[in-house]
Parts: structure tokens; C-alpha cells; sequence
């Protein structure tokens, strides 16, 4: 059900003037929650810098659409061709319309978000057509806008963790040897739909022995094995929004080095917690960090990243593992970032990580949903 | 577990030097599952046009991918800085050893899939920092090789339509007025999960009432009403294959109106899977189905796009709704295509569909796998 958010829509317009944008071209489910509300399909709009948004949509969608936002213009299409060639007639008028100052530039700006989910294609095709734009990454305008999160935001992202943490539940109460990774999938989405997660905005980690020192997860059909670590990392959506729970498990006794991971990443992600203020950096948090393995010896296993900002979208700004640029992002009250996403592996031997999000106060992080850190099975 | 598929290496290197591409940079799980038969997280290789393929991994997957690949040259890096200069170089040292004719061009090209899962983002990095290159689709090669089948590739795709059958018995066993689109979304993921599906290629449709006429699919939920068309589209994959299933449900029986999209539905279905032959072109197909929906009076609601190709991403050549000129493909023994993508709606009334995976034969589609069209509950 579209409900449009014009004091968002008021603030972007500001942003947007303020940075010479003449319009943002919407394409992804993230920003077209924010501005809408509407889990859309193929969500497309164009919010011109100044007047109404336009929404784009499929005719086979007019009815509903119509019905639902009755004062605002509606662009429909029944093939890309045709999507392509109206979107380009928009901008033009946009243009025409614009005042003196932006519509004479050289190259008009129109800003779109460029993460993974916007197909290079596409963005091709938007260039191809749209030959007297300059496209330009919307993130000045959105992240400033999206970074610090309303009462309502953090209240969906407690119900997504609050669902991943029923996921986590069903792992513990299933891990023991012989279990496959895929098996332990199969149950976790199934608590986690059950709950209420609309599905999960990455695809599910269960690392299990070597590949606990993965930095990115995957699932298989091999069986758990008693003495192996195994990394979860759970991320459920609620209406959009998204969680991000990470907790290893080990079947049995951890052997000392075993210990002295899981005890070194717990120790740098309470100190990253605590540091989870407004004014620092991700770029001081990873170097609070790597002190703290190299005084336990393990400095030169330490990766980057132990943080980055989540909301609507997986990753946001600050998201220095993608954009090196966000380790200087300072932090504002209210933001929610996760500690935990690195993870601290000897190759060979296997990998920890413990991750939850955090919102950020003046006191250092305030944790969204508690889930305990045990680890033995 | 890699296993090199150095067959399919060599054919792509001839028809690279045929189409004057000095390499491929590998960036999609289905051509690195094609090529490497694994299902890497985050997939990168370089093919160049004469000599071993090059792997890319993260250095804590070291261990594993040398255990793996003894003899084939593994570039590590542990940051997508790092990544980015490794491959300009690797892309500077095959430009040094080309042959006279191609590395003295201009702009040397370097084949890429230019798909849905290929971020712009990457693509300008890519572009930006190999200035030399002329960045192409890599489609040319990747089509040619991927487009036809072999066996052991059907028995993949039979294997996933399999689990999406059982996905279905889930749903036409629970569909009763009341349940909610994610109630069954829910059951049937973990029916799918559980007789091995990895995930899905494309989130679940489960089009309720006005939402059938959509021609892209979401759950919500909204409970199910009775006499309301369920339009459900089931996508699992099987080691990286996918399926397609989709079929139309009403809870009571259909009226007037229904029937006859019901009816007018399969007989353009059975029509159109006659005329799978080689040869033939989804613009052929097209054109015979909006003769049928005219006969019975529904010509002007005619979608197009009833067949696309289908294997190791859900969308393949032919795909014509994305790539208006795949219309004109035409069809080769033992290519996989779908019949029933498009959906047949009247606005306000509802849609239909029923879609199945066909391989191409000199007699017409044969099913992959069978499924009943019964659609009362």
C-alpha cells in the first residue's frame, strides 16, 4: 500500500537543489520504501527537484495504482521500450522547467543510486537515452537523508533482529554432528518466515570449518563436524528493513587457539560497542580493533570493516569495506551500525564473528535486540 | 568443490578470438558455475583468450582454492582495492602477449555478462581503471556456448522442476480462503528447501486477486479470498539450475470471464509448445498467441513474451521482454524454454498463467517435467 512520505520527499528536494541535482531516478526497493512505503516489484520514480514525484508502473497495475495515490502523477508502460522513451520525455520537461541557473549547465545532474542491486545495463541504457544528463551516484542526497534513523525505522529493525534471533534459536537447538549446513538453512528460514521475514537481504551464512575464515558465506551440503567452527549470519527483512545477527558455534571444547579467537573477537567487539559515539570513525573503530589483536598476537589477521551502517539497505554509508572512503564517515546519534561484520580466521584453522547492531548514543552503542554470545554446543 | 570444465574453456577461447575479445572477466555465479562448476560466493575469473583461466579469491579462501586447482593460476587478494589492481594487470600482461592484430587496436575488448546481477557500480570501477579496454557483453560467446544443453545440464533442471512441483503439491494442498500469500509462501519454501533447492532465482509470486494481472510478482500478507485467481510462480534452483512452475488457482469455480481466460490460456500454452522447434523464433510464437487470445475475443490483452530461455540463469537467450531483439532467435535443438511467462489479464477482473520448462525438439516441446493443469481447489 503506497503511502507517500512528502516531508522525505521535502528534505530530498532540498538536498537535491543544495547539490544541483535537477531529480533523483528511483530504482531500487530501498529508496522507493523510504520515499513510498510500498514493497513495489520493479519499483521506479522520478522525484524532480522541485513539484509532485512521479510513480512508474506497469498498466496492468494502473487500478491500484490510481486508487492509492489519487493527487499524484502516475507514468505507466506495458513494455521497457516504452518505460525508456516516457522517463526520457520526463526529464526533458524537467529541464525545460528548471530554473535558469541548472537547466543551461552543460550536463544537468540526475542522481541514481549505483549499488549492487542497479543493473550496469540498465544505467547504460538510462546514458544511451538520456544523453544530456550527467548521472551521478544520488548517495549525497540519500545518505544524508537515511543515515540517522526515526523512532518508527529502529522500531522495524528491532523486529527484523527480533526475528533473526528465532532463527539463531533454531540453530542452536539443531547444531550437532552431522547436520548439514543446507539442513540448518532449510529450518532457520523456515522459523524465520514463520515470524514474519519477508525473506533475507543476503543470501545465509553457515561457514562451517575452514570456510569459518570466509569473508563472505555461503551454504552446503556438507555435514558439521564436532570441533569445527561454524559462523552464522542471519538476515531476515521486516518490511524492508533489515538484520543482521552473527553468531559461531563450536560442537564441543574450543582447543586453546580456538579460544583465543572467540576471546580476542568478544574483547574488540565490547570496545567497539562502547566507542559506537557520535564525532568517531569506522576508520578509528578498525584501528581500536587491530591493537587489541595485536595484543593477543593475532595483528596480522586482522581485517578491516568491523562496522558498517544498515537500514533499508544491507549496507549503508558508512560501508568502508565497499566504499574506502566511509572509514572517515563520522557517526551522528541515532545511526545503526552493526560491530561484528569482519571476521577475525587463521587460514587453515577456521574464523569468528559475532555481530548485532547497535544504535548510536553518546554512552556508545545501545544494542537493538540482546542475544546471549555463548558459543559451545 | 571447482572442477575445471576445460572443454567448455576451449570452445569459449575460439569463439572469443572469433569475435575479437582478448579475454572474459568473470563476474555472475552462472558463468562461473558453467565454467568452474562451483558455487563461489563472490565468483571472479579471468578467461583469456589463449591460455589458463585465472582465479580469484580472497586470501582466506587460499587453502581450499589451491587443494582445488593445483595447476591453474589462483590471484588472491584480501580487499576490493587490491582486487581491482591484480586484474588491471592481468589485463595489461594479456594485452602485452596478444597477438599483433588485436592488442595494436585501439580498444582492445573484454567480454562481460551485462545482466541484472552485474552492478553499474563495479562496471564504472571496471571501465575507469582499465582505460585500455573496450568493455563489451559478453553475450556473443557466453549465448553461443550456454544457449543448447547437454544431458547432464537437463538432469539439473529436471531435478529443480521436480522440487518446484513438490512446492506446488504444498500450495494447492493449503490454498483455502483465509491463508495469507506469505502463510503459504512460508510452507512452500520449506517444502522446497527440503527436498533440496538452494534457494530461488527470482523472489516468490504469489498474485492474489487484482494482483494476478501483474506481470512480476510479489507475497504479501493479504489473506486469499474465494473466487479470486492465485497466480504462483515457483523458481528453486538445483546446483545453480533453475526452474520455472507456475500455475493459476481459484478457490470455488471460475465465472464467465474466468473460464474463458482459463481456456484461452492453455490452448495458447498447448499452441505455443507444439511450435517449440528449432528454427522457430519467440516473435513466431508471439505472433500465433496473440491470434489465439483474438479468436476468443482477447486479442487486445495479449502480452508478449510467452517463451524465454532458461538454464543457469533464469533468463536466457531468447529472452525477449529484456532484449527486444531476441524476438528473432531462433530456436535450436535441445535449448530449454519456457512456455507461460506472460500473463494473460483483463484490468480489475485478474490474470492468468501456467508455465512450464520444454526442451526444444524437431516434434515440438517436450516437458521436462510434468505437472497437472487442474486449477479448481
Amino acid at each position: 500500500m503506497i503511502k507517500i512520505n512528502h516531508e522525505r520527499i521535502r528534505k530530498a528536494q532540498e538536498l537535491m537543489k543544495k547539490e544541483g541535482m535537477l531529480g533523483l531516478m528511483i530504482m531500487n526497493h530501498d529508496d522507493y520504501i523510504y520515499f513510498f512505503n510500498d514493497l513495489r516489484v520493479q519499483p521506479r520514480a522520478i522525484i524532480p527537484a522541485s513539484g509532485p514525484p512521479i510513480l512508474v508502473g506497469f498498466r496492468a497495475e494502473e487500478d491500484e495504482l490510481r486508487e492509492q495515490v489519487k493527487n499524484h502523477e502516475i507514468m505507466l508502460f506495458s513494455h521497457v521500450g516504452e518505460q525508456i522513451s516516457n522517463i526520457k520525455e520526463v526529464f526533458q520537461n524537467i529541464f525545460k522547467g528548471a530554473p535558469p541557473g541548472m537547466s543551461h549547465r552543460e550536463n544537468p545532474k540526475v542522481g541514481m543510486q549505483m549499488w549492487f542491486d542497479t543493473p550496469a545495463f540498465l544505467v547504460d541504457l538510462f546514458r544511451k537515452v538520456n544523453k544530456q544528463v550527467e548521472l551521478v551516484p544520488s548517495d549525497p542526497v540519500m545518505d544524508e537523508l537515511r543515515m540517522v534513523k526515526d523512532e518508527e525505522e529502529i522500531d522495524k529493525m528491532k523486529k527484523a533482529q527480533s526475528i533473526a534471533a528465532k532463527g539463531m534459536d533454531t540453530a542452536k537447538q539443531l547444531l550437532k554432528p552431522g547436520i548439514t549446513g543446507h539442513e540448518l538453512a532449510t529450518e532457520i528460514t523456515y522459523t524465520m518466515m514463520k515470524a514474519g521475514a519477508e525473506g533475507t537481504s543476503t543470501p545465509m551464512h553457515i561457514n562451517v570449518g575452514k570456510r569459518s575464515c570466509w569473508i563472505h558465506g555461503t551454504v552446503t551440503k556438507d555435514p558439521v563436524k564436532e570441533g569445527e567452527l561454524v559462523v552464522i549470519d542471519l538476515t531476515p527483512t521486516f518490511e524492508g528493513y533489515c538484520s543482521n545477527l552473527a553468531r559461531t558455534f563450536i560442537i564441543g571444547q574450543p582447543d586453546e587457539t580456538q579460544q583465543k579467537l572467540f576471546d580476542t573477537y568478544l574483547e574488540m567487539h565490547e570496545a567497539t560497542r562502547k566507542e559506537l559515539k557520535p564525532g568517531n570513525t569506522p576508520g578509528n573503530l578498525d584501528k581500536m580493533g587491530k591493537e587489541i589483536c595485536e595484543k593477543h598476537g593475532l595483528g596480522k589477521y586482522h581485517i578491516k570493516g568491523i562496522s558498517h551502517g544498515i537500514g533499508l539497505r544491507f549496507e549503508e554509508n558508512p560501508a568502508s569495506t565497499i566504499i574506502p572512503a566511509h572509514a572517515a564517515t563520522k557517526l551522528r546519534k541515532d545511526m545503526t551500525n552493526t560491530v561484528g561484520h569482519t571476521v577475525l580466521a587463521i587460514p587453515g584453522v577456521g574464523g569468528v564473528r559475532f555481530e548485532d547492531i547497535y544504535r548510536v548514543t553518546e554512552y556508545g552503542g545501545v544494542v537493538l535486540y540482546e542475544y546471549p554470545y555463548d558459543y559451545t554446543i
